[in-house]
């Protein structure tokens, strides 16, 4: 009798965000229907283009949080599919106003929702998914998630803003960039994480490990999208690499590049984001760059860092298949590149 | 002795705007305090931006309705002066997103904020002042507020989408046109008035007279902006007469002249609105039509019908130096013109 052929576990084995959409999927069915039937309005353009958008799927991965994260507590009741709803709504309006403001060409794989519709369109949509997005935070009755979702908006704004305000500025510090991702980014995903704890009643000690989980899970996310910006593919992506680089938009990668060039590298530099004159070989060589100085492996390594900082954050909560499952999600954002 | 001269008090009187002004001073200064506080932001282009738009004052009346209701409705507090900023932060967020979706050249007759510091800047700190006029809802406690001005919201969205699928349809009809200055104007007022009932622990009557009023004033108040756009002057309306017009804007002064208009004349709006094949006589030819055909005269008609509606709803509550300025202010708005 022969042995029965070996099977690699690795290859098959799903990833933590499969894992978590696997133990989630009757949650995140709730979800996606609150979702569809919020975004629908007499006014046709606007369910039209909120389905090009939200329709296109993406990877949930903001309400994933809020619903596990509910799991995880032990919550009983149905606020976390409004309220994983609502973080997907505002999650939604700001890649709306985005594009606009970025003048993308892709998202989440698709035509951006601009180009089809008009910016007008993308704009006042995004505002529509905004207001919906409180309009079910009051369902919950939970004054305390939409003070954490309100304050989380304004953040996010104000990491938009500080971010344009940063663009073709070659001296932008690290601190900056941290404090923008912080904003744009981090905010939301702390705020998914957190109103899970909060209308779960959790002590306060618990909510703050929430909090702290999506802070840094949010942290290591736009770091790692950072640096596939200068080393993904387009195609596994689901938007153009270079994006940041056609944009001026300074990140880590140029960011420690930059602090490590000399002369000729900075006249580089300075041509190419301060000055605004691309050639297409341009973004090659910026890549060439970044890699000569080690600059996506180093920021690889601190979303690393900050996956391990969500890891442990989580340790307060009893061992369950949620919690392990968010602990090795927060690995997961970093490994799926490297 | 000579008789002492004639004085004709009718030039001196102060208008029910600023006798509602006058008797709500130090509310709307504690209103303006919040407003200051609260449009604040380490980003200095966030303040910078909002100073430009609410510093430039405007006629603050949606915030202004708010505090007068309330102490109409002999409400003791000090919610409603968050809640009057919270709503100017919600027009001054659709007014710089309007600015981007109209392409503006003037707001409050100052340079529209997207010409100075960018449409981007004006997305995104529009998000920004959104996002905190729900912090301040929050703080109140009062979700019946927050649902009030959450469902305005997306309402106001729905018209703007629905004003922006309208654009250079000489089809519309004012049914149609009804429903979007319902939506992106009327349903701000009527949630500006209507919360203040329900922070005063209204009766259900009282708020309804309440919303009521604002949704009527907010009616007429739109019709005869509208009615300005092609009769009044640039100077005295602080934004750029003939926008409508120039936009393809389709307004009930234009639907009605359409309404009424013979082969040539229709050819003449085919022209200049679907086919926006615009010259500079072109305006005035617009007007002079406008004016043959009686339509600016009955739209002003409609506007003075729904502010003695206004007027009317207001009777429910006692009299009062608050309630007779409330419903004064209901002609004025109209009156001011005609």
């Amino acid at each position: 009798m022969n042995a029965p052929a070996k099977i690699d576990h690795n290859l098959v084995k799903p990833s933590p965000a499969d894992q978590l959409w696997t133990l989630a999927k009757s949650d995140m069915a709730a979800v996606d229907a609150i979702i569809l039937e919020r975004m629908d309005s007499p006014i046709g353009m606007i369910p039209d283009l909120a389905q090009h958008l939200v329709g296109a799927g993406g990877k949930r991965l903001r309400p994933l949080l809020t619903v596990s994260c509910a799991q995880m507590c032990g919550y009983e009741g149905g606020d976390h599919h409004k309220l994983a709803a609502a973080v997907e709504f505002i999650h939604s309006a700001t890649l709306l106003h985005d594009d606009v403001v970025d003048e993308s060409d892709l998202r989440r794989g698709r035509k951006a929702a601009n180009l089809i519709w008009g910016n007008s369109a993308s704009i006042l949509v995004g505002d529509f998914l905004f207001a919906r997005s409180f309009n079910l935070m009051v369902e919950t009755g939970s004054l305390e998630a939409l003070d954490i979702l309100s304050t989380a908006s304004s953040v996010i704004a104000e990491g938009e803003v500080q971010q344009l305000a940063s663009l073709r500025d070659i001296t932008i510090t690290e601190q900056i960039y941290m404090d923008v991702i912080g904003s744009k980014t981090a905010a939301l995903f702390a705020a998914a994480t957190e109103v899970a704890g909060v209308i779960s009643a959790r002590s306060d000690a618990e909510r703050e490990a929430l909090r702290t989980y999506g802070q840094k899970l949010g942290l290591a996310f736009q770091l790692v999208d950072d640096a596939l910006d200068y080393g993904g593919f387009e195609s596994a992506l689901g938007k153009s690499v270079g994006d940041d680089f056609r944009e001026g938009k300074l990140t880590l990668p140029v960011i420690r590049t930059i602090a490590a060039a000399d002369e000729a590298e900075l006249k580089f530099w300075q041509r190419v984001i301060v000055d605004h004159d691309q050639q297409d070989v341009d973004f090659e060589k910026a890549v060439s760059l970044i890699r000569k100085a080690g600059a996506l492996k180093s920021t690889l390594d601190l979303a690393r860092n900050y996956a391990a900082e969500a890891r442990r954050a989580l340790e307060i909560f009893p061992e369950s298949e949620w919690r392990s499952t968010l602990q090795d999600l927060a690995d997961y954002v970093v490994d799926r590149i490297s």
